[in-house]
């Protein structure tokens, strides 16, 4: 439905990138779950623009809660919150007035929103739109605490450059090991070499994409559904709704297509009292339900589409063929910047799994 | 919502495999539309077991309609059919009773429906659920056609097995010819190397998968929603509820991780009055919305779980491990019957799409 | 959504009157609820049709299970059934072709399908799509037993008449009452004159509405939502889903209008370790919220449209102006019947409520 | 969905009556929708408090719009907006923490959010939210106004003072004298005799309820849904939102329990070219479908729970019976308050209904 996803945890989403301000509501959360707010702050500062291989543009992006949170607990009403908008040049856009900024939403928005569409410096299509879903996933990962459940995120591959992979037998150190980075990668030397290939992607008038793998890890068996809200849906769904994204697969995804059955099939076995699977091909969903084991799926986000060279493009209130120069301040990648962006996404899509199967007052408690 | 799936156009699904029978309730489909019953059978046909590269279990699959069709056109309430079950060998499956079959839901479902499912043949995860799919989807390509709306899949890769790509300068063509198939692809040598490999792992008593390739031509721009329901994301959604699926990528999908922002742009030009891309890296869609440009995406399958070797496993009744040979009737692969269910899925997802930007007045009309 | 009711317990609703059946897909029924076919039989029992103060048209109106229901028990997916139609008298309706019935939905329903619609015997606008409601209901009343909740429905006024109110002291015996008759009234004789009433009415080729009244008992406080979802939303949305029925009220309802604040107010107060309500007026709901107290609520159907006096209207398709006659099979007054409908939607809701509220896993069970 | 309503249209609510503030997210509104500032300053006003018949609390409320306004028209994106809460009094609430004020949602809610609701002021219940409503429902009026449909309410009925009905030959007149009205009532000298009882009710420490009487015209026939999604469940849904709100009655309503069939039937004629019924007991809808005709239907709102009064009751967490005077400021009524708000439900709900029928593209238009 638009600009709200969801089932019984839902977010609406508001704002433009030039506006008065963005921001979200977040209705659905139970009653009583504690909000920790260096988690908050600690996924703001990792989504936000930093050193030389992000953007100029400096917010705060300090959100200002308006209702739902009383002393530190949620109250089961509605979250909504503001981040407001200060660092506005959209001076730097006016040259681009009906110009189809290549690999933009211009054209495809201008088409949609028949020309009242406010388009400086991406509006509604903004990269600054995920801020308020970082909060809202934020949110979402102080439940999943409750509960033992994790996640985490690293660049896999940038260009030829690829980190080394999760480490099944060590998962959550892993995953503690990325959400403590900025810059998330396993392999130090190799996020290295990545940070040098985004700086001379940006001394070129360029730009990088890269592929991320995520782990989410302490989730029961039995949840979600067969068929229309597969886990894989429901995840997918939402992966696909940030700004970039073009490919998401589970478990070995594409690689499954160079494997036969007999080595692709997962072998259940116990593991004490516990049925696990010796392998996680499947990446911890069957039949679009989990089955207890690690989640796992890689996204790959494109190249920032916003880079100084010039581009051949169009206008297209006078449907002519003209040159462009995109002036203004963008991140030759976002790859580092999304991947809390994809943690918040799955927080926000395993919290709803979750009260769907184990209703509303499964998180949070009875107030003491 | 568990088992329905759409906005303004829906199908709801219900059936398992070894019960009464299956079917689907295709609700918002506006009065009018012209039921064109050959597309119905082409694409139950291409959808069904075939030759030696398919299950030996054979039914009909002819869906009986129970309302919303009179005299050849949609009514415009819900049109709901059944397809019997008549080929049932539960037998095979007593056998498996509490066995965790490797690659499937068994034991998952098993957590979810806490020991009350039908599992025999897969229950209500089987593949053969897929069949409503098809004859939901055939009815909204009836829609589509109104609008000179096409969709064609075919196998891009088995193995090491590759077809050659879509022909962007001739796609209706490719996909005209695709349709025509029963295994999809466009390089019939290629297709004779695939049916080999199939029938090869057959033979190893073993399963393989692929990936597929899909366009979609005549889309106009301006359709979808930014961030929650993308086009990405409404696809893949779909997309991701047909078993076996575990990948989804948009026009250049997990190969952006190696290209740089000035080729991955899709540069803008006039071709005559119409506004257009020179390449279609984006698949069709920017920020989410259509651009105007064909819509591109792969889905990749996984090898069929169910094979004939002695697999290791579980007893999730007793908690113990087993050995379990899967005898009953299985396919050594599903992919070339998979992509008659992409096209399906596909034509229902764009026709919400349209519907929740047109109106439901949009398809159909006024009877003379 | 169109045909879809629901949240997390959904009821899709399909067919025509004339057509080759009705039926629904329940889905979101938890995994392990004992179906009682005894509850069903006796709904069906008394929503059907019976002696002179009903249609001529007899169905048994069996539904046959198509899917998720094994060995009396739900399996937790879809559960699907199909009530064929058999009696069939379309040449009835042959005459009426393009006639706008007043009070009908005949023009209405035209001009939203286009001329496409299958108007015969009222179509999917029929009283007959209430037969598969009842089904659904009474399986949620199965589900509701579990938690000792129980529904009751008697016809409390009907021209002059009127019942005696139900018994707030025995309120669960007055349900058990009126769940024992097919006509249902507390007063034996008040039901008696209410027959004469409707015979009278048949006689004078004219019909009667009236005014029913529901009580629930058993409900827990704290279900339901504040605003949009109140319960008074969702029951009104679910009974406003029965043909004829024109208002809904809960509680002291229109009558407010005639009390001082003193007076309507509900005093709350101990009884042993319960907080109780010492009157009703709010009918059991505070804020939207259920109270712990019973839900009270009448609904007024409008008298049966379908008469056979010679009427004034318009043939819409030559527009003009035409008297008709109305033959076929009617009902001198539906309000006996509808009462059982009331029930099923009352259940369905409260079903919804509770799912929502303590998840899937609340019905039903583990299977030993 | 909780505190999100509409299906192609929605608004999602937050705040609570202490907080920071209260506001709401409007989604779906079509891209060129000019916004006439007017309507919403003057429904606002007609919410607002005013002279000794309200409460004492004043407050500006005039939305701060954060998104999706530009230049005076609506852009297609998200309309966000923050009404700040500054004149609170929470210490008036000191002394009700934990006491069920009779009629209130506090003891419902005590249970619903597990004691971390924030009570003050009645919290996210309390009736300062349907502020947001109200400046929703003024933008919806001002798309609507582009049809020519008009809304107008006035008081029917306050104990035994009965406004004049609705002339019904004049209908749009009548509406235009409500719309100019803070207090709206046809007969003004009816208006004195209800002003005169509230204030009576309030120098005896005592509140009234009363009738509202809702009018929409110029809405074309053939929009909305048989059964679930019928314009009768939408609008009751809607309106059951507002608090207080215990009734809603469609045409002749509850009246339909006295008449025959043959006194109930609309007749249909021929008025030129265009078919009108000649009564319009069905209140502008047949089988849940619009007929053409005006939509007519009566709310009823229950006396204000909070008096002055001493009253009996409990406090929930001590679970004893106490004795409560409810300080602080209060309204003796709010019937003259609500009916703009069920004005800015009835359109919010019209104006989904119409995209969902016509698409997002019947509102608004090209920017020339």
């Amino acid at each position: 439905m638009k600009n709200v996803i969801g089932n019984n945890l839902s977010v609406t989403l508001f704002g433009e990138s030039h506006g008065k301000g963005i921001g979200a509501v977040l209705d659905g959360v139970p009653s009583g779950v504690k909000i920790d707010y260096d988690i908050i702050a600690r996924m703001m500062q990792q989504r936000k623009a930093a050193g030389t291989i992000s953007t100029g543009r400096r917010e705060d992006d300090i959100p200002e809660f308006l209702s739902g949170i009383k002393d530190g607990y949620t109250e089961g009403t509605p979250i909504a919150f503001v981040i407001p908008n200060k660092n506005v040049h959209s001076s730097d856009y006016n040259a681009l007035k009906n110009i189809a900024r290549p690999g933009h939403a211009d054209y495809a928005g201008h088409v949609k929103y028949r020309g009242y569409e406010d388009a400086s410096g991406g509006g509604h299509f903004s990269g600054r739109l995920t801020a308020p879903l970082v909060v809202c996933g934020a949110i979402c990962i102080c439940m999943l605490q409750e509960k033992g459940i994790t996640i985490g995120t690293h660049i896999s591959k940038m260009m030829h450059i690829e980190d080394r992979p999760f480490d099944e037998k060590h998962l959550e150190q892993d995953i503690a090991l990325c959400n403590a980075k900025t810059f998330s990668v396993l392999d130090e030397k190799k996020g290295e070499q990545m940070i040098a290939l985004i700086e001379d992607a940006r001394n070129h008038m360029d730009s990088v994409g890269g592929v991320l793998d995520t782990a989410i890890t302490g989730l029961c068996a039995g949840v979600g559904e067969p068929e229309f809200d597969s886990v894989e849906s429901c995840l997918a769904h939402a992966l696909f709704s940030i700004p970039a994204c073009k490919g998401v697969e589970f478990g070995s995804g594409f690689d499954f297509s160079n494997m036969y059955g007999s080595a692709a099939n997962d072998a259940f076995c116990m593991h004490g009292k516990e049925i696990i699977t010796k392998t996680n091909h499947n990446g911890g969903i069957n039949g679009g339900i989990t089955n207890g084991m690690p989640i796992r799926f890689k996204t790959v986000f494109k190249p920032t589409p916003s880079i100084a060279q010039l581009q051949k493009t169009v206008n297209f209130q006078t449907k002519e063929n003209v040159d462009v120069e995109i002036h203004g301040r963008h991140d030759p990648a976002v790859i580092h910047r999304a991947r809390v962006v994809v943690d918040a996404m799955s927080a926000i899509t395993v919290a709803d799994l979750l009260i769907t199967r184990f209703g509303s007052v499964y998180f949070g408690g009875e107030k003491q």
